[in-house]
């Protein structure tokens, strides 16, 4: 309990370092990781970078180091991309300037020949707790900390926001923040852990459960070395905040993947998924299902109290689509009373529409018809959100010259709005985006607008509906 | 038999109109359809367009005429959208003038309240019969023929290719030729028949059976009206060439905005199903599946003899999540044997690299590295294809700085396309697209680039696992 406060006071200040030194930066044009790392934290402004490369004086307009002693500031978090076989005399080092956390981006620790790999990793780990200090990693990307201008990769969004990603791969962990960011998602800390030397799963969804900058947390794990503190700390993250689980390594050819990637013994997928089930979990399938539920738990608040959907759009066929996307992820488009048929006459033209719910109508172009069918579908009992779909036919004429011109795009965006004030039932959206660099533009006009009113944005029907039943279910369970 | 030969004439006279009509064209800023059939007549140069309006005498720089006795040259082709009182007067003129077929956009006849809709449905049924032909609608978009210039909107793709799609929903027949453009699909006849007054689909499948244009049938159907009839003119069609059908309104809620939309009674799904796979045709269930099995048709020939995969791309994560979808889509990724492991190690860095089949390198920027790799797996017997991954990272340095270089795409086309000389076994690729602006350009002209050069591209792991899974099995039932 004591060891297990302490561990957590450190890795608070893991994610607030006062200086960096990148070990293996260089001036090189050829991008390594550690110039990488390096340019990123210059472009984010974190304060005090300190490249360390003895071949160096000057990288990349800083002044470089031949090592750590010789830097004269504070170092708490150090980034090593070095062979293997130098890293138990870099762990000296990083004692004697008494650092706090030390991520080894270097992979091929156990294959590097030098060691034997566990031998080697056994003695980083007594090198890491006589010194005081956590090591990350080896074999991953380290930390994305956006409130402490911490970065890994140039362009990184770094706006602090409330989901946390903890993930045993750098290419999810180095991607997410840029995959999310027109989406709306923002992040207080994303740490790649690799092969979970020291920080590990367990530690970070303690860490994250008690964290109160967030809200929401999300896992990539291709595998857990004990199955009981993994439990545990499960336990304990998912009774305070919603956890959202993706396993790889699901199938034989993706555990050898795993295997060969992390070294981890990916537990059995059986075992695996009946645990976070119990735990109350939301299990999602690849990383785009991953971001599709942190869509809709970030921006439906508070999600629907049960699963009808009143459907809305334009196009016989899109409809017909849309209503057996819902219908098989487990939503509910529910037929409309005769009565409430009537009343959305008033508003659509009889020829071409279907009212039955779905509703859809060749009055896209009118938010006045989208406003009053909105309208009276949210009064309707069995309907808890609206759904709205749009698509963008980036070459034909129909849409695209519509969603072009700004005035349609501004009164589409107040429509959707007014509809917010009049009813808790909430708007979601699925736009499905164009193939195409002539649509894409105005696909990303009208779902930049769209987010920033913080509209849950979907990208395809069968994605939203997923995504939606997922949520609504956790929120079943949870309460 | 008489009777059907005779129709078979007709369908293929409607492929090709001398002269087309377009009734309810304006000058209006408002776009109608009429009008956007118009002018995408004028885009795709179709010879004689001769619109059809009392109210003008000029429309978009093209005499107009009152009606259609007074235009001068031939007309074999009516396209139609104007109020459902109007259709039967309409049908008179037609019959005096010797058209061919007429195509009715306009909806809402049932509805319309002017005459019974069953009436008056028969009643244009009787003219068509008695005035020599055809109707094609109504409801929906009509003819999208290449060859003979025939579009419906603005900017649709005009080269002719090998597939015919028929679709119950305009949306869709629309849709189709823009979404598919840039993945090199290109189409011999599109037919949107809507409500299936006279066209249906049961024709309509017989004739691309027979049309030497056609070598991939497509088809979106809501429901049909004569099952048996529909099972003759499938087990045709699936006995001669691939038929893919995407059976919209699955759920309830689908069957409700299917009989909205087209007035289908779609038939009991199960029944539907069973028959569809009893005549060897491919099944998909959305519009993306049914592109994505069009792709590996198209451009994987000979199909593999086996679902072994040989499976490339760089990151742990990505690597893992490519093997879960392969296997989880039904295709299978053998465990490589040492000796073809170690040859592997002879090109790829052993550090960060994963050998067993995943093969995870990230030599990702090395087309040789690339090159000896499949060169290595196209020999081992257990696998059938190779699938290449590979993500755009829209913001960060990695991926996207490496496709933005001419050289980078220009040696990695070299590479698979020497790839391709040396073994029979496919190149498949799954090219992961941005959602980004600064990545799109990129990531288009890598696709360009290798559509260009026939290969198969998939957008997503997923995708291109289940539809070469839903070809091969096709394939290994069929012969």
């Amino acid at each position: 309990m004591n060891d297990q406060a302490k561990k957590e006071i450190l890795l608070d200040q893991i994610f607030s370092p006062r200086g960096v030194a990148v070990v293996g930066a260089s001036s090189s044009q050829f991008f390594t990781f550690a110039t990488m790392v390096l340019l990123s934290l210059k472009e984010a402004g974190f304060p005090n970078i300190y490249p360390v490369n003895p071949k160096y004086t000057e990288v990349h307009g800083l002044p470089c180091y031949p090592n750590l002693q010789s830097i004269p500031g504070e170092v708490d978090h150090v980034v090593v991309s070095i062979p293997a076989e130098s890293a138990l005399t870099l762990l000296d080092e990083c004692a004697v300037k008494g650092v706090k956390s030390v991520h080894f981006f270097t992979a091929g620790f156990s294959e590097s020949g030098y060691m034997e790999g566990a031998a080697l990793e056994k003695a980083m780990l007594d090198k890491a707790k006589a010194g005081g200090f956590r090591i990350i990693g080896p074999n991953c990307i380290g930390l994305i900390v956006p409130k402490s201008r911490l970065g890994i990769s140039l362009g990184t969004p770094m706006d602090a926001g409330p989901i946390a990603f903890l993930s045993q791969s750098g290419g999810h962990a180095q991607n997410l923040p840029s995959y999310t960011a027109l989406r709306g998602l923002r992040f207080s800390k994303i740490v790649s852990y690799g092969n979970a030397l020291d920080v590990d799963e367990c530690e970070l969804l303690k860490y994250f459960s008690q964290d109160p900058e967030t809200e929401i947390i999300a896992a990539y794990i291709e595998g857990v070395k004990d199955g009981r503190r993994f439990f545990e700390a499960l336990d304990e993250a998912a009774s305070k905040k919603p956890v959202i689980i993706y396993k790889g390594g699901r199938t034989e050819a993706g555990k050898r993947a795993a295997h060969g990637h992390t070294a981890s013994l990916t537990s059995s997928v059986a075992v695996f998924e009946g645990l976070i089930k119990q735990k109350k979990t939301i299990k999602v399938d690849d990383i785009e299902e991953l971001i599709d539920v942190l869509v809709a738990l970030r921006f439906v608040n508070p999600l629907p109290e049960g699963t009808g959907v009143g459907l809305i759009g334009a196009g016989g066929g899109p409809s017909v689509a849309a209503s057996d996307e819902m219908e098989m992820a487990g939503l509910n488009v529910p037929r409309l009373s005769q009565a409430v048929q009537e009343q959305l006459k008033q508003s659509l033209p009889l020829a071409g529409s279907i009212f039955v719910n779905p509703i859809d109508t060749p009055n896209l172009t009118s938010p006045e018809a989208i406003s009053e069918t909105m309208r009276v579908l949210s009064k309707v009992p069995d309907i808890h959100m609206l759904f709205y779909h749009l698509g963008f036919h980036p070459i034909s004429g129909w849409g695209h010259s519509r969603f072009s011109q700004p005035s349609f795009i501004e009164s589409l965006i107040k429509t959707l709005k007014e509809v917010r004030q009049i009813t808790s039932k909430p708007v979601v959206l699925a736009l499905r985006p164009p193939m195409d660099l002539a649509g894409t533009k105005e696909f990303l006009a009208v779902q930049e607008a769209l987010v920033e009113a913080e509209f849950p944005v979907f990208h395809s029907l069968r994605r939203g509906a997923q995504a939606m039943a997922r949520a609504i279910a956790w929120n079943c369970v949870f309460r």
